[in-house]
């Protein structure tokens, strides 16, 4: 989800920017070393000398989602929104916009890895996980804001996990039958679930 | 979700089913031609006969899952219940305990398989389609046979995409964090949106 980056100047950076790039336009198997020199306009030596192997660009790739998080995706995504629960679908939204841009190729490159990789190996694994708690974490903060425009009974943790659910399993769809549909129909079956529990806090309140 | 075939006599079922086992253990890059020979007792000369290439058996592999939902999916998880909401939460049931026998690192090969080949070949994205729209259509059949059970409004080709949504999003996060905590979530969350869809329907009823 982190499209707005252009060439930074130090031949590390652009590697890992080509991975960024690659990793998730291509898959992580499918894409060489030869693809990521290329893209980074970079030799092999420098390559090599700050990534020993693929697998280490991977652990960069995954640590600068989770470093960005905040100023890559959030920042963007929320510009001039206030409201906690607008948050949330404003998010979802930059999701339909990558698949809507890329003809539903492009949806969520975490995603991607966590299942292109079948039995990733221990580090890559953890910091797959890290990233899906960076992102739900932020969504609950958006809930525990929203406040009593929730039900009480609401677990927000249990729901922000369902919100990131919403966008996966969305996306899985979209890019499968390159078509924006079941996206769609996901997060207005989640809107309406949304719009259900403010409904119920709104009879609780005094 | 394929667990109960046993080995079958003919080379060419062999075959399958060890494409279907070692695509959905290891993914479909990972396995090896040799892989396949071994976990089916299969010569090479046969498995050229067959499949000419390896995207010739993941395509029998996916007719395979399309044309086994019932018997092979289905069957055993509504086994005995009637209650076409029920039936929902017994598929979602099948995928849970996937997840809770692999250690959390098998849960839907239709969805590793849609997220691990970035840009399948028209053929293998079309049958990872079908696969989808099989499984939504038989959701959404219990859907429409709960009838007035749900409100009025509600659009059950939506919501059954919803219920893939919440499967393949839960079950990612699942295999991601080796732990059940986040399927569980979306599971939850989708049973209160059920009650709540349940109980607005109540209140419509004459």
């Amino acid at each position: 989800m982190i499209n707005q980056v252009t060439a930074p100047d130090n031949t590390r950076d652009r590697i890992i920017l080509a991975g960024l790039r690659l990793f998730a336009a291509k898959g992580y198997q499918s894409t060489s070393i030869v693809d990521l020199l290329q893209e980074a306009d970079a030799h092999s030596g420098s390559f090599y000398h700050f990534f020993p192997t693929k697998q280490d660009l991977l652990l960069a790739v995954l640590k600068t989602y989770r470093d960005g998080i905040e100023p890559m995706l959030l920042a963007p995504a929320w510009d001039g929104i206030l409201d906690p629960i607008a948050k949330v679908f404003a998010l979802l939204a930059v999701y339909r916009r990558a698949l809507e841009n890329s003809g539903c190729t492009y949806g969520c490159p975490i995603g991607s890895l966590a299942l292109e990789l079948h039995e990733p190996d221990p580090p890559v694994r953890e910091l797959l996980s890290v990233n899906f708690y960076g992102w739900v974490n932020h969504i609950r903060a958006c809930l525990d804001a929203a406040g009593g425009r929730l039900p009480r009974s609401v677990n927000t943790e249990q729901l922000a996990v369902f919100v990131l659910t919403t966008m996966e399993g969305g996306v899985m769809q979209a890019r499968t039958h390159r078509s924006l549909s079941a996206f769609d129909a996901s997060v207005a079956s989640l809107k309406d679930y949304f719009d259900r529990l403010e409904a119920t806090a709104r009879e609780e309140s005094p």
